[in-house]
């Protein structure tokens, strides 16, 4: 395995890509789609689900390319990482998604510093981000078991299907959503929404732990590594 | 092969998940399209292809992936699965594709038991579902004689491309059609229209075992599994 | 090789499939599209690149899943098919992409017989016809060399974006001309227009061979094959 | 290695393409979307991440596929190509951006000689420009160290998503840029901003080189490449 730091690293900087390109993308689709909201979240969701790939094909050789602290906290909960691993894992991804949001902010020239006034709260969205970082997991856990060289790809496709089949948008990401209350744009998040949403993300993705155990564990059968 | 129970399982679950996504993401379309038509179907065409992709790929090591009683019926009469495998598979994909649809609703803040209102009837369409069903049959056959890894991204491309090719927007899937008369919703069917949907389903399906029968089966070149 | 009569079999059954997806897609997302030109050719596009990558993985195996007499004419000058087979190939597409038409029109209840009104023609069209076909050549040469697990989805993001970037919207295949007379819808071309479609067709196809010649003939190189 | 006029061949005829593609797809984006900017931009940015797809998988085994000074510039950097054959691929690659947006011109009737008037200045672009090219660098770094057989689609999929969440849209390639000033159309830039954005682009390179060094260089894994 590669030192921690330099997997802290990976998950920094392709956490800042993607919140790059999810409000970046987010302030330029509401920008150019002339008041039309389908149009608009469809020129968010492309290029978030584009990107996913990209960065998972890239950064996962060095870090596993979770960018997610959900992810990380189910790898640690499944024993497949370490708890301390974990921990600078989750902050790394932090960090890199606040810096991403910033980085959005003067690509196109807006204060850097915002604070989220889009409130998502209720219970069909907090029924929809369970549901998100349940299907997230279970399309990790299931891809990676059989045909690992296809996660980047299923992870793309997940989000971008994810993003209009579930009520919030599917932010099933605690360092996404933490981050986007700090921008005031397109993808934004009131604060006060910021903790039922996390909660929610956590128990979908302490759901999918057992599921997995039940479908992908025994028996092993190596015929579908294509 | 893996046991029955975690196979139906998986065949609930998969054919949950696509039915939330199909039925979610056309309630999402439709509220943000601003009444255009092409732009609703389009933003429930892409995350409906791309869950499929997803799905095939989390679940088809499991199960077969199958979510359709269609495809699971195609195969026992080619003698690829037990009949009684076959009816715990169906019944597995019924209760999954309406379970989907009341998660969707439920995600929605809509009323979970609802039925449509919306008619698809007409020579056209029946038509239509035979042919949708012809297609997603032959190209499951052919896909997987010669390179079932692409197994996955053919049919969900294949459907991203029956949406709009076939005048009735391809369910092309009984479970589906079944599940899709219980949500008043963008991609419902009125309950009328059901069993002439499944009628049509299954002549596309048998219509596609003879086919590729002549096409796929003697001589087998192995040169192409890549 | 397969016998004549089972690929032939396949490319009549694939071509009329592409232009059932083709023709269909046009009229469907005319229909939904609210006059808006971009986003019916949108919903155009995105059925056609998709059932071509389908269409390639599923009949490629059986007869190389050319569809285009374009396509079968170059292999047959590069010495790498029968001028015989050739023949029977072309005349299979020709029939299948009518039948492909004619289906689509049943499905959308329009009459089956019906002859295209709407005018493609001038300078800009045939030099664009003649940069599509000559791209598409150039496409399947090329990636055939080296990648020929990757054909299929080349030649459908290559017409996905042919579909755009070429003034005629890249029809880059005479049999697809033809057809496409047939249907007074989205997709159609008057019948003054195919002759000279088709001679700007072929002469894309004569241009790509000697550059293919140069590009990927010696040295061959077996490394890339991944 | 092959003779560096092959190599250079493949360069200038796959720039040729990916400006068409580029260009033309603009023009026709825009005379149809009907004034809706972001559908403009949807219609531009699909053709674009699909032609490079296929440019790369085609051109790739014979050139490496650059198409980008900036690419080529840092594979000299590198040392991973000699500084000679940078500056013939470096000059191969502006004569066929140039030649490409001539075609587009000539295909959609327009005057081929052009000098845009689009003014695409200002820190935020500038940033926007640095950051894209770090990005692709980045992608193409650390893609082609583990999976080479992915580059082409992480480079589509990057570039689909960079046209949305860079202010820019992202040229990112000195080539296309000096190209696009000779274009007034959809796609251009007036001439002011073509060394600036130049300047960015190339820092944005530069940026990468000791960023990949630290994620990519040692330990070498070879388990992941699949």
């Amino acid at each position: 395995m590669r030192p921690l730091a330099q997997r802290a690293f990976a998950e920094w900087l392709g956490t800042a890509f993607l919140l790059a390109a999810v409000v970046g993308s987010g302030i330029m689709a509401e920008r150019l789609a002339g008041g039309n909201a389908a149009l608009a979240l469809l020129c968010n969701t492309i290029p978030t689900g584009a990107i996913l790939v990209v960065l998972i094909l890239a950064f996962g050789p060095v870090s596993g390319a979770h960018f997610n602290p959900a992810v990380s906290f189910a790898f640690a909960i499944r024993q497949q990482a370490r708890w301390t691993d974990t921990a600078v894992y989750v902050a790394a991804q932090i960090a890199g998604a606040i810096a991403g949001v910033w980085i959005a902010h003067l690509m196109f020239d807006l204060e850097v510093w915002q604070v989220s006034t889009t409130a998502r709260t209720g219970t069909g969205q907090w029924i929809a981000e369970t549901v998100a970082t349940f299907g997230l997991l279970t399309t990790i856990f299931g891809v990676a078991a059989r045909t690992p060289q296809a996660t980047a790809y299923a992870v793309g496709l997940y989000i971008t299907s994810a993003y209009w089949f579930t009520a919030s948008t599917s932010f099933a990401n605690p360092a996404v959503t933490i981050a986007r209350a700090l921008s005031n744009t397109f993808a934004g998040i009131a604060p006060d929404g910021v903790v039922p949403f996390i909660a929610a993300q956590l128990a979908g993705a302490c759901l999918a732990i057992p599921v997995a155990r039940v479908l992908w564990r025994p028996p092993i059968d190596a015929a579908v590594k294509a």
